[in-house]
């Protein structure tokens, strides 16, 4: 694989793109603002005025867009898989449900095209540094064909499993665990505050104990600031909890503690907090809680 | 303070009685079984037939028992308190609800002696070790007193309040997390053991990512496994989270996804697993989803 179509050059797909070139790949993007493709071109990429131009002659197509729909719009609305060669590749990085991501490769593979469901994690920083961990699902042989452009972007290749759907899964149980610990930890808070526990000695106390999560880490910090800065908005995890609900639904697995968390987000949201740090989502057990 | 009165010589007091031993204090103890109270003679300690008999003369009494009912008896009705020196301080190191150490430190204070709540964790091997993070609740002057004895058992002292109960709370609080972390861990592997996913490749993608925790890493390979040796069986998490919503409530203070976990280890009880492994708690995700 030498010539890279990229559609969606945000916060992450710039810098993922940036890095193919770098590795000496032929990258050809698209974005919806056309000044993120000149600024790729202009770093030693090429600027496509359409998601059609971008995939036309490539051997793999990366999809880094906001969510599914973005994803349809550009594959089968704006020309994109028709224009893509019939031996090449698409490779959906977003992250998408899985049950949508399952419908997308479906109508790519009935072309013959191949199909790659590959969300990453690790942030505009793992973006930044190549060292995403990506999630990989896709028949064996067609992973080991993308495996040199994912290797690119990221230093954590996982193949996750044989059918589309299944990275897009590993992505969101990720999130499923992310979302419940945030949302227990301000449950913790909150009885501790309630007991008048000094909140940063339990904090303290607790990072180097049983009770210790990457989150807890993370976000403990900014969950006893009133007004933190903004690292992921509540919103993110309304959506997100909901992605993982969704895939639960699919899949016929009630998902208790995930649903529980979900509704403490969306009563932070629905409190006008949608847009606060998620760690704010202790706001909802104050509420609650008086 | 030199004498010190030990009541209950089970896994972790008889090895938190020898430390005070070998820091050079007069430990006389006191067990339900005569041979664990030998066993400390033996190892330079005294034995006493009574709790009564280990209280007097003491300038300490440390109760490290079972649960608060094995408390209040040794202390009101086996006549300890009675025997303890006016001066004397009682300090709890057992893990007991936050109410009942209230109603306990009454009583005792009511006497004009003074009462010290400080759970600790850390398992046997902290207690062996002197190595056990200790959560500490009593007016400073009574902490500062009791806190050579404290570091004889510990090397992670926390003054976490003025009000007795409150070092009860973070203890509770630190199980709220532990709880809810292990039973949503099985939530996340029941959902993507429905999608296919290798649940070994799972469990290592998380270990290193945001979805990591201290529980994660500890109980998620014992989950995997269908018979695991067993480190905390799944009825101490039915009791565990019983104290924390026990202690909510006392608080008034609803605890959603603490209440959501701790039905998912009644199940796995109620189904006959109560004796396994706590990490079996996957086996109620698996009989709810099929």
């Amino acid at each position: 694989m030498k010539r890279i179509g990229f559609v969606g050059l945000g916060a992450m797909g710039s810098r993922m793109a940036l890095n193919l070139v770098k590795r000496g790949f032929e990258v050809v993007g698209y974005d919806l603002r056309p000044e993120a493709a000149a600024a790729l071109a202009a770093a030693g990429g090429r600027a496509a005025a359409t998601s059609a131009e971008a995939a036309r002659d490539a051997d793999a197509l990366l999809l880094m867009v906001i969510n599914a729909v973005q994803a349809e719009a550009a594959l089968f609305d704006d020309g994109a898989l028709d224009a893509l060669p019939a031996e090449a590749t698409v490779v959906l990085t977003a992250t998408c449900p899985p049950g949508a991501v399952r419908a997308i490769a479906e109508r790519v593979e009935a072309t013959g095209r191949r199909f790659v469901d590959s969300p990453v994690s690790g942030g505009t920083a793992g973006a930044e540094a190549a060292t995403l961990t990506i999630m990989a699902a896709a028949p064996k042989p067609v992973f080991e064909d993308v495996r040199p452009v994912l290797a690119a972007l990221g230093d954590k290749i996982f193949h996750v499993g044989e059918a589309a759907g299944q990275g897009a899964t590993v992505k969101t149980v990720n999130q499923l665990l992310c979302g419940v610990h945030i949302a227990v930890l301000a449950e913790s808070f909150a009885l501790a505050e309630k007991a008048g526990i000094d909140l940063d000695l339990l904090l303290e106390i607790m990072s180097g104990s049983s009770a210790s999560s990457w989150m807890l880490k993370d976000r403990g910090p900014r969950m006893l600031q009133a007004q933190p800065e903004v690292s992921s908005a509540v919103d993110i995890f309304v959506k997100d909890l909901g992605l993982v609900l969704e895939a639960g639904a699919d899949l016929k697995t009630a998902l208790p503690l995930a649903a529980g968390a979900r509704q403490m987000f969306l009563a932070a949201s629905g409190s006008g907090h949608g847009l606060a740090d998620d760690s704010q989502v202790i706001r909802s057990y104050r509420a609650l809680n008086g």
